[in-house]
């Protein structure tokens, strides 16, 4: 079989990570040396950039340049939530044919790798030869085929120092905090805020993610509980919890308006309000039942920096580069598309594969926190689940041993 | 003279820093070699632990536990908000007495400095020989006599990381991206949002600080000059803007009620409220006047993630502890009281110098982000307060230079 040649074009797609740029940079290092491949495109903002044929040429960085870039969060080809139509479709196999381009490589969630598919199996029928590849991406871990997705490394260890940090806080005034963690569908960064747990009264001391029915009554029992033990409580929540109907929580608790996204569902992130909601009925309740006369009771929501802090996990990002020259590798080999998924060969020492699978296998479909990470009560993670994510998030910040009430002496 | 025999205590009042255990350290360490000083305890919970008499023995730890206790976010000695009155003053002397207390450090901000000073008063009416020191700690950086405080470095570091991510988030899509920072009377903490920035078109485009009055109508045509700019804006806001008579933004544009803190101040923490109605205001504005169809735009509210955040400034970490050692040197030199502040000897090389003041020049006061350090327009900082800012956050996470977009080409 005779090599292909012809162009590539790498884009991004969907909510930025703090390593998605080491992914695209994984693909380029891929190609770089390939002869077939004559040039290597970034498409500008995602697809918007093969439709407006709005392309910058790779092949004219420096080694040096692409290393920086592979180090710094977000990405430097922009990126868009454009999902395109039929019609959309069309007009980029039209580009791709305008320019020769037979490599395409676009790293995105379930939505992006569900439009690759679609726009594969458009060629096919028109008999273009493609080299069609998803490079997975998603700080929410939800990516089918998966053991864990590039992005959620970083993500989740943000979230674990966050935690790590203010369970500190807390414990300083005692009280209740309440960190309302990304995550609609699945409690993968939720369950992270376990992370960065070292001592035996270390919070969060109970952790609710979207996979179990979030009953608010429970809740506030499960709080008063811990709050009786420590005199303290430290909480991680998903923003996509919801009641056993399926309603948001968010919108059951809401007063005011929400506002829905493009797709129609309701926006859970860039609002304070769950926080508010939940810590209100904390305060509610234990105030009213007499337990605490006036509650300190704090709820933050930690928004945006979840996936843009700059302190990426180190492991991330190499396994990001990893996915990348994986997917590039695999397009050169031969007449092949799919996706490129992280799978575990062992837990201990960690080591992990990178795997070809087909694109239909990951397309569209959302996959969950599976059922022996999260307890049997359903506010917890599980020892199985730290096991699976401490390798993930990279070396902690070193903190000491706080504890030092055990010395306290009624003189 | 003769050396004053008796045993010391130290405690921690008011919020956490991310470095106020190395303060504390500082002092135990500058105390541990004095034979007149026979115990060194710690007070548990600030004042609290003196009230009911609860210390712990620090001249039990060990070297290698101290140095990472200093390593460690919030305060192993816990904290209280708890402001003593005349009644309580009087118990405290009665407890000095009864244990032979003669070493007094209590680190915290301007509220702690007053109360120090009150009981300072009242033990030389009662000519009880003390030694009072005030550990200054805050990260809002509002102590006079300072050049900066122990703890704000790293809550700076942490607000410039932040921005430093979320500006490259914000230029993957284009839109708006506000992010809310503590401070209710002075902008440091806000201003520290610039601190990350690293290329020219590096965002926050805007910065709003409450010793400027903020003006709702010049706010949103602010916003709309930098987004017709740029594409996008990234705006950094203190949470205790007010407007030109004095009340807090927050409350103008809240449509909820808000809950007052234990001083009746409203309670500008812990609510998304003024993040969520100012991207309101800026939709309203730009879609209004037809600038864009459908706005991307995002708030978050940092919260207490600020203080809390386990990754020190190394000056910070370092400078806290020797005004922590400062303290009791001076402590142990003779009939003396105050308060320890960092005076800046040289921006280059960075130089400081850890000075005693009297605590009546720091009880009570408020100092604000000088006139230099903001620009004419009252919407962002001046270089002068970016060569006063850059040493005290260590070093940056090292991010790569992302505009490729100079090599668009329509092909």
């Amino acid at each position: 079989m005779g090599k292909l040649e012809g162009n590539a074009i790498v884009f991004t797609q969907g909510g930025p990570t703090a390593v998605i740029n080491a992914s695209w940079v994984g693909v380029v290092e891929g190609l770089m040396d390939a002869e077939e491949v004559t040039g290597i495109w970034g498409s500008m903002h995602g697809i918007d950039g093969i439709l407006n044929e709005e392309f910058v040429d790779l092949r004219k960085q420096s080694v040096e340049t692409l290393n920086a870039i592979a180090h710094t969060p977000a990405t430097a080809l922009g990126s868009t939530r454009h999902k395109p139509n039929a019609e959309a479709n069309q007009k980029m196999l039209e580009v791709f044919k305008k320019y020769n381009i037979r490599y395409v490589f676009g790293a995105g969630g379930n939505d992006t790798s569900e439009s690759l598919d679609i726009i594969n199996d458009e060629a096919k029928a028109q008999e273009y030869e493609l080299r069609m590849f998803h490079v997975s991406k998603t700080v929410d871990c939800d990516l089918m085929e998966n053991d864990h997705t590039p992005g959620y490394g970083s993500a989740a260890r943000y979230v674990a120092s966050a935690f790590r940090g203010v369970d500190l806080d807390n414990k300083a005034f005692g009280g209740i905090y309440l960190g309302v963690c990304m995550g609609r569908h699945a409690g993968f960064l939720t369950a992270a805020s376990a992370l960065g747990k070292e001592f035996k009264d270390s919070g969060p001391h109970l952790v609710y993610v979207p996979e179990k029915a979030f009953d608010l009554e429970k809740f506030v029992v499960d709080v008063e509980k811990v709050y009786k033990e420590h005199g303290r409580c430290v909480i991680a929540v998903s923003e996509g919890i919801e009641d056993k109907n399926g309603t948001p929580i968010l919108q059951l608790l809401s007063t005011g308006e929400l506002e829905a996204d493009s797709h129609g569902n309701v926006q859970l992130s860039g609002t304070g309000a769950l926080a508010d909601a939940l810590v209100g009925k904390i305060r509610e309740h234990l105030e009213g039942k007499g337990i605490v006369k006036k509650l300190r009771a704090r709820g933050d929501t930690f928004g945006y920096l979840q996936r843009s802090w700059p302190d990426q996990s180190s492991v991330d990002r190499e396994e990001s580069l990893n996915v990348g020259r994986t997917a590039a590798k695999e397009a050169l080999s031969g007449n092949v598309d799919g996706s490129i998924a992280i799978q575990r060969v062992s837990d201990e020492p960690y080591e992990v594969k990178f795997v070809r699978v087909p694109l239909k296998a990951v397309a569209g479909k959302t996959r969950h926190l599976p059922e022996e990470f999260i307890n049997a009560e359903g506010n917890n993670v599980t020892d199985a689940f730290m096991k699976w994510g401490l390798p993930l998030i990279g070396e902690q910040v070193k903190i000491g041993e706080l504890d030092l009430t055990k010395m306290v002496e009624k003189k």
